[in-house]
């Protein structure tokens, strides 16, 4: 496990992390396997998407914004239940092969730390393993 | 692959599984990897939040009450359709790093299973591969 | 990593793989492990639900239609955010347990890739694992 850290800019963001995970998995010198993306958060996720056009993550975040408004009729109390709720919706953890010592994304694909309560300094994790 | 069963007390309930998938993953002797947590159900999921406090498992699953229906225009005629789209909403597996010999969770983060038509007895599997 | 290619029919379906990724992991050769089934797109996702019953899927494809609408205040200008936001919110990976040789899944579980901007030739990719 391999461990770096992602400075989030504002509450609710997508932070690109694809080259950093990219390096890392040429590093680990794994030619066949896969590869999994973590974070040990609870407000926030990751998520594989478009990174090409940035209008698609903004596009994202105002859907979730809408469908998990920040202030509601919720129990916790520390005021930020939509980031916990919106973290399960997009998950923690995503994983993607590893072929010819490359990670193997599509074209449009990216790899994002999905931030719903910051600004915040973060964590990702990778795991690269044989396949 | 080792499965443990789950009796989960309520139609719609988070139930803490931390603490099992922790053991087998201390038992299985694997240093450095990767663990795999998930459900052979269609109405039922897992997911990684936070369970210090009750309220965030309370606020997602009240959340997800409002966002999908109980009763509603569905097809399906068993009348858990809801729990079927709450299933694929949350997933049905989570993938967590392994780093010497434990389960890499954060320090608010647990592993639930998500009950969308109980109250059952249910079943979890545990995978630990080498990283 | 072995992959195969997917035609989805409409716009909006969910493809039952179960066939194909079954027999590539008998194929594999792996005794106990995983089995990872990922896409490499960003309008189309990957999940587990029942395939027993063909209105499950239908009313998934129903409810994520009313949820997030085709057309909307979106500033993507292809016209396919709600493609790109239902893909995150089914994901693009899933993972299942192998054991005995052979893919384990629940009785009712199917695994389906999900189209939200289709019909188009897809790509599912299935990485096997040893445990």
């Amino acid at each position: 496990m391999t461990s770096f850290p992602v400075r989030t800019p504002e509450r609710e963001c997508l932070v690109d992390v694809t080259p950093q995970v990219a390096r890392l998995v040429s590093d680990a010198g794994v030619a066949e396997g896969l590869c999994v993306v973590c974070v040990p958060h609870t407000t926030a996720g990751v998520t594989l998407n478009e990174s090409a056009d940035p209008d698609v993550a903004r596009d994202l975040l105002a859907f979730l914004a809408g469908a998990v408004p920040h202030r509601g009729p919720y129990r916790h109390v520390e005021g930020n239940s939509d980031a916990h709720i919106k973290t399960s919706l997009l998950g923690s953890s995503v994983t993607v092969p590893v072929s010819g010592g490359r990670l193997v994304l599509g074209t449009w694909q990216g790899l994002f730390l999905a931030e719903f309560d910051g600004p915040r300094q973060r964590t990702v994790h990778v795991v690269v393993a044989r396949g």
